[in-house]
């Protein structure tokens, strides 16, 4: 949770991530790993070919004699963005592909599997040194489209008005504790960025200092029934409670609440994976823009944290991974009692929590050179930081330096809100 | 072939047909029945579960009791534009809804038959007065969609740059007749429609007279040999040769040859459902849009026919079903070797030659008052008739009053052309 | 009004028809004369030196030895859609050209008539052979221009709520006759086209036979008080008295009423050149589409005539000019009380007739060969005839063989609704 | 430059802002005050109509007894986007009103002024107390309309092919001076934000530090020249260069240089106010947008600065507006030579700098409770912040702490680049 690396050996970890991916998609069929229901979204067939692809072309190809992929234009059709790699099959038109089939992408994993097996097994230090780092981001990079499988499928399913269960067991309600108060952080000038000798992605380096004020943070994340008295009073009807990029966005869209609330005789409900839920006012709130963040907050009277407020907050209480986690099984930031640290609580898992802080490099910052290169900084542009992982995210997967983006106007993600304020 | 009925009984007729259905969606696994490649283009397992949806309300629903949907919610998912009887899901999007699976739309499709067979087992001679033409019109409908699955699969499958392969065995070349000369034709005030008692479309009647000038017809399809000069001379980028809405059409979409022709090293191959195949000379062209066939006339100096015309040519020489038709499995217009008869040949099957007609409503049309109103009436508007049937159509559905409309920048039908003249 | 050809000297028709330009655009300021408010409407701006394009381009700079264009440019800026004088400024960017201004339009309109005086003074008459058909179609053209001012600017003016009156005395209302009853017709095999000697458009040839079942017309337009009750039996949101398009349109655009109709504290009015006027229950209802006619005419039990029928209604009458045209200044079809003729009211003036009929060619129909090829013939397609002329049509300008033509979702012509029935 | 206040009285400044906005337009006829070329760019005719509509709503019809707009409407059809104020005519759409004339609009600015010079004159000090300070926001605001007349009209004009001018002295070249160096800055923990005690815009305040490394800025801007070794380079088709979303637009956009370079026989020319001109390598280059600026630092192995360094070594060299402003007349970046100051030149004026930073609040910003809250708050999303102000910018408009803010892919801006690297 905080900066250390994981201890298990690459080889067992390398199976265990497998794994894990092939066991989240175990409930679906082959006609639900082909649904992509928006651009946004991809298909989980195109996410298990995608993140095997990752292996192939970045560890296998180059560095395990002999490899053959089982197809030349594979390259071409589970590339997702690297210009470095060659072209790519647009994103959109992901779900108009049915070959592979599921069948054929799973066979696809095992070779890879038996490759990767194979390749570890024999190399020397020399090659470890160079495909070990390959390999790692391999794995964190496939932990990501995880969540992506969870939250594309969550979104495919939920088109279709036979409310389809990914499993019943999901979003089950729990008990919640009694709310927390505000935490006070003195701020000044802080430190920021990755300063472990694990895992981390190039974007939460170079560790900096940055200048903050005093500041409160809110040991809770905001609440359904705390959103649901922002629809009561109007706010998603309010102008002046929004971004004007935000409130374009309302109505172009016609929100009125959060993704997946549906309207259920005057009350309203909401739509998980395990089907049809009542609301639980005490659980978190989550598939919240950052629009519908940021207007929340101003309602109330507060704001968003900066993400370097988060992390400062985050280095300061040493948070527990006490929320929910994809490990969990419930795929629903249910918000399970927990004690507070330092009186935060779920700073890490439950939601992504919107930060107010606009996606962009580090100072001194560099993307790599190789293809890799393409990975993080490129996206640098028109979006928010989000901080602390989701019910989605593996809970090994999570760092408190951990950056994760999207732009303002994405609520497909496990996202949601903790308030901060001057002080 | 003329407007005689077909003599089977209605029960076998449902089973036969019914059967085909399943047939040709045996070479489709789950994920190919998932593709849905354009608006246009329906997934094969809608397809399937549309044609179950008719018979299960147009004819189940109100005449057997007892009978039940397996959900209430099949009603809206599997109607395509029928306002009489409710609310349709919306057609480009039957590609995201991955249930009811396929395994389940099969599960369904028996549950139907085995009702009907029950249903016409049991019934009085009043029912079956009521019943035998709905249960006719949902034979014939069926029919439609079986040539829908073809053109709509064949559009799915070849986004694919993998190349899928429907049936190795599909649009094998074959040997190709001497080319005939046109058929002369004195006109005059000529009978159209369906003039006999058996099923037909209600687009087909009133039978009524029209008065026409002499013409002649081609004898033969344009091949693509032939239609290969048209690309040659410049066709594609000389505007003075099309219509307006034609000539922006080829812009817009950058058409420089009929659908699924690919430029190989110089020269044009043809994508089919039996993979890619040198493109077959002496074969009818194929996959043009009205604009091209009415360019390529214009071109010739030549024109396409009125159906008018089309169809008092096919009732002077009472043409053979000399074509190839969907029984024949080709699926692809190979222009097998025929006599010709009355100097035409191949006027059914092959391709559905475009008219140069608006498709509108004969004199005195009504369409009927109850939800099969809907059929075809309401879509006179925008269309070009098509003539004669082809190589996905089943040979026993075509007649030579039938009437195909598609509107004029459609090209994923099996659509050719034959040219007319003055004289 | 029948076939005969206007007496008037060329020279003088050129000098009125242009006068008559210019008098129209009088009430238009600069700024007026600017405003495009959607793709299929131009700048009165535009229209001014388009026509005068017309005559420069086909006329004077083929015949009039040393003419030269004010600009190289002029040919590429005004020239609408003919492909063989070469590239085209795009349509729906011809509002953000403010050169040439509005006044060095007018001195182009100038230069171009001291041209045509000088050519026409000093042709002989082998040049008057091929120069006066020329001018001729320019002048029928401009006419054809005369009439999209008044529609283009009315749509114009009219998106201002500013409500700018472009004539105060424009859309008077005036006394009706009683209503006419309908006139019986035998049909049988008809001629149509145009017979005369005098101009006409190419799309009016050849003259051929149709064969017409016996029908009936009736004797009066729709008025706004019939189509209001239209409108009140809830003919808007009844799905079945559509064509498929049309009911697409309904709910893409939000019909509820014509166009230019506005509800007024529960009662409809209607914004017209004369500033918002009570409706007029007897005038005829304007501002439909072949969409709303043909709804119309399902609801009340009819049917829209084809364009045979009305043609052979109407040389079987003789019909008088009584309807309003662009001469009265009404801009408007106020639809003045006038006896019959053979029981037909208004045939010609008043509203461009919907007929039912698709907008193809006469059998043997060929464009000519020259640039003004492109005249008609490439916009054969997707489009339904109007008959009869409107109120912003010049009285001069109207035959009963002249056949208009638009997209049947287009209502910002001066279009209305005659119906037919079967007999 | 620095943060003094303007000294002339209130009403002195309002008759010169006012005048200046007047003289701006004067080339500019009727047509030319039309023209809406884009979304992003209003008419001539509405910036004068909307600088005065401030003025009224804000000032005159609060606070001027007996004050009357001369038309109820004009509040929503010149309301920009005031949600506050009430109802807006949509942006895209201002360039279909030709009413109010641009005579009309001439004389409801005369009614406005001559209404100003009553209330400056008879409002006692509590009055001046509240008008004084929305007087100021209303002449900066007009001040931001001045740039965008000359902005927006550059862009309306060069839509046309006939090159209008709108001043043959505009662009004229001048002599460089030798290229400076860089400049070294020692960063640290550095205040931010407008210091003074004059006017300001509420988002360049609070004053706050920011820590910052050492870093070191260009002494000059990027020139012609040196941006053409780029576009030689192949800048624009080396995706690996650009952020992703920038490479997106350079591929929708099929941009290949900064807008309004031309193509002319191999060599790169420019379209100014004052015409066609070769481009002058050693002028800074203008019209690029971010995502260009930033591939280009990138190209460079140099990256933009943060607008905090950029203020920081504003703060450090105390620069002279020594760059070109609209008072210059040139209207274009022409680079003149100029001694440095503390190494910088061209900090103020010629174009707008692109900084990496992106725009939004200071921390403890709290938008204005008022309507004037929605000036620039609500745009903090997506944007990226420009500074030093251009050659369109009033000279004594700017400030070292003024932020100005476009999204990144806007170009019709005097938008330049400034290089900075890490140190």
């Amino acid at each position: 949770m905080t900066d250390a690396a994981p201890s298990a050996s690459l080889a067992d970890r390398y199976r265990a991530v497998r794994a894990r991916t092939e066991a989240l998609t175990a409930p679906l069929g082959p006609e639900d790993q082909m649904v992509q229901s928006m651009a946004d979204a991809s298909p989980t067939r195109w996410h298990r070919a995608h993140t095997t692809w990752f292996f192939e072309t970045f560890v296998l190809e180059p560095h395990l004699k002999g490899y053959e992929s089982p197809h030349p234009l594979y390259r071409e059709l589970f590339n997702s963005y690297y210009n470095g790699v060659g072209a790519q099959w647009p994103r959109h038109r992901r779900g108009v592909l049915s070959r592979p089939t599921v069948a054929e992408v799973g066979a696809w994993r095992q070779r890879v599997d038996r490759a990767m097996v194979e390749l570890l097994a024999g190399a020397d230090d020399a090659l470890r040194q160079i495909v070990d780092p390959l390999i790692e981001v391999g794995l964190n990079h496939e932990q990501q489209h995880q969540e992506l499988i969870v939250t594309d499928i969550k979104h495919g399913l939920l088109q279709n008005p036979l409310d389809p269960i990914y499993d019943p067991k999901a979003a089950a309600p729990v008990a919640h504790a009694s709310k927390a108060g505000w935490v006070e952080l003195a701020g000044g000038l802080v430190e920021v960025g990755y300063t472990g000798d694990g895992f981390h992605f190039d974007n939460e380096r170079p560790v900096h200092r940055v200048h903050t004020a005093p500041f409160a943070l809110a040991g809770d994340l905001v609440t359904c029934g705390e959103f649901g008295e922002f629809i009561e009073a109007g706010g998603y009807t309010t102008p002046h409670l929004w971004l004007s990029d935000g409130w374009a966005t309302v109505q172009a869209e016609g929100w009125r609440a959060p993704l997946y609330w549906v309207s259920d005789g005057g009350r309203w409900r909401q739509r998980t994976l395990g089907g049809r839920r009542d609301l639980d006012d005490g659980a978190p709130v989550t598939h919240v823009s950052f629009f519908e963040a940021d207007a929340y907050a101003r309602w109330r009277g507060k704001r968003l944290p900066t993400e370097f407020e988060w992390e400062h907050a985050a280095r300061s209480v040493k948070p527990a991974a006490d929320g929910t986690f994809a490990d969990d099984g419930a795929l629903h930031p249910v918000g399970r009692a927990a004690p507070t640290h330092g009186g935060l609580r779920h700073l890490l898992g439950e939601v992504w929590e919107w930060t107010q802080s606009a996606y962009l490099a580090y100072p001194r910052y560099r993307a790599p050179a190789d293809a890799l290169g393409e990975y993080n900084g490129k996206f640098m542009n028109g979006q928010r930081v989000l901080r602390g992982g989701s019910c989605a995210t593996p809970r090994d997967h999570i760092r408190v330096s951990y950056r994760n983006f999207f732009q303002p106007d994405k609520r497909w993600q496990f996202s949601g809100i903790r308030l901060a304020d001057d002080r």
